[in-house]
């Protein structure tokens, strides 16, 4: 029988957030869900849209949760956690969604007896409440993150929430998550930041379909990204990876090495063809 | 009232020049089309999908053509100028649609009268006659790169061609097309190509969907790429810029500088948002 919540905080009403939020609700997981926000106007959409129940600009709202929800961006986690910790119910189930997850979890598992580091994979370049929606965890991956000190308790719980909301779930430690996130994710996106940063203004009008699909994720939040890239201390060494990759392919085009060249670029088709 | 020609011969038929078949002969602007290729097959698939109405594997199908249209890949196109020059009938407009054009211009102009170089911007990641389709100009962009020698007729028919067929079109010299192209088209290529080469084969099944549609162009054909990254001679200049912008990004990371980091990824997500 699926474990349902009688009181559910989420900490951050975002994109993520948000979509928990109503996913719990849509699926009767959560009897009462409340909302924790910076901005008034996050919580009036919130509640307009029938995302949360209640909502609040202060933390004091989370007391009695049985569920404890942080989907801030993962700085803004760090800074919360304690304040929540000495609010929040003893023993109830405490999981972030943060995006880099070995800095997080050496906090939270400290300050919380049944917490989880969870990452769903579901973000997308857009933010905020307003485009949050119940569906986008179904059929999507959710990375979580145990330790030695995860109750297998709370492990259980947390995997069985996130399979009720549909999405398919994998261990990984903290650090192997965010070397992994690093390469699939954080990379990518420092990839296409460079590249607009490094594309005269006045030539985007000659910018095709290849280059509008490429950098999609170049409109995402520098805010949420900036906290992202600092968070995450494996990822400098796949950006060294990247340049070594391209330092191959410039090399080769500057031998006019047109061998070597079509190897490394069917090298890069064939992994194009797993990755799907 | 648009130009017809009587015959078009177009060397090379794969997507785009396939496509360019497809399309003189839906809109009435070619009486005969032939088409040439290396490839059998290609030919066998041309005619049977209706793309070309005469094919051959060798260059003297080309005779009495008012309309030849080089369409191989750009290496392709100056080795097979000279000997088409020899057939080509005096007087008839040539143009060719390679992805590069300094090299091919100054070859080309030499050995055709009515020469111009044109470049599309219609291509994808498909390749093949397979995937040739009628209206892949219509509301493209078609770069056209006339210099002091082009006749000013040619340069008209040519650009009548191209506006018969749906393409928006616009002139620039050939270096500045080789140096505007390798920003917004070949400079993405080399970029998603390293990525997809630096990321390890076993983390790829984490990848979500920001990663597989920042690197659909990584599914590209190798050898095509190759010589188009090989023909450029503007293109290693844009690596080095993009070289710059991603080491500006890793300098204000390792300082844990937020406010420079959020400051140099805004202004990748203003230039995207120009983009489009």
């Amino acid at each position: 029988m699926k474990k349902t919540f009688k009181k559910a905080a989420i900490i951050g009403v975002g994109l993520i957030g948000g979509s928990l939020a109503l996913a719990l609700k849509k699926r009767k997981l959560a009897s009462l869900v409340v909302g924790v926000s910076g901005h008034k106007e996050t919580l009036r959409l919130a509640r307009a849209r029938g995302v949360i129940d209640q909502g609040s600009l202060g933390l004091d709202i989370i007391r009695g949760a049985d569920l404890v929800v942080f989907a801030t961006p993962v700085n803004t986690i760090s800074e919360l956690a304690r304040k929540a910790s000495s609010i929040a119910a003893e023993g109830c189930l405490v999981i972030d969604v943060g995006s880099t997850k070995e800095a997080i979890v050496n906090k939270l598992q400290g300050l919380f007896s049944n917490f989880v580091g969870t990452h769903p994979i579901a973000g997308s370049e857009k933010r905020g409440v307003a485009y949050a929606r119940a569906d986008i965890f179904e059929n999507s991956l959710c990375i979580l993150t145990p330790t030695k000190k995860t109750r297998p308790g709370a492990l259980k719980a947390a995997r069985s929430l996130w399979k009720s909301l549909g999405a398919k779930v994998v261990n990984l430690s903290p650090a192997g998550h965010d070397r992994a996130i690093a390469f699939v994710s954080h990379l990518p996106h420092i990839v296409v930041f460079s590249l607009m940063n490094s594309i005269p203004a006045g030539l985007l009008k000659l910018g095709a379909k290849g280059l509008k699909d490429t950098t999609r994720i170049a409109a995402s939040d520098s805010r949420l990204w900036a906290d992202i890239f600092l968070s995450n201390r494996y990822f400098l060494e796949t950006v060294n990876e990247f340049q070594v990759s391209l330092s191959k392919l410039k090399k080769a085009i500057k031998a006019k090495d047109a061998l070597l060249l079509r190897q490394l670029l069917d090298s890069a088709r064939k992994k194009k063809e797993v990755l799907g």
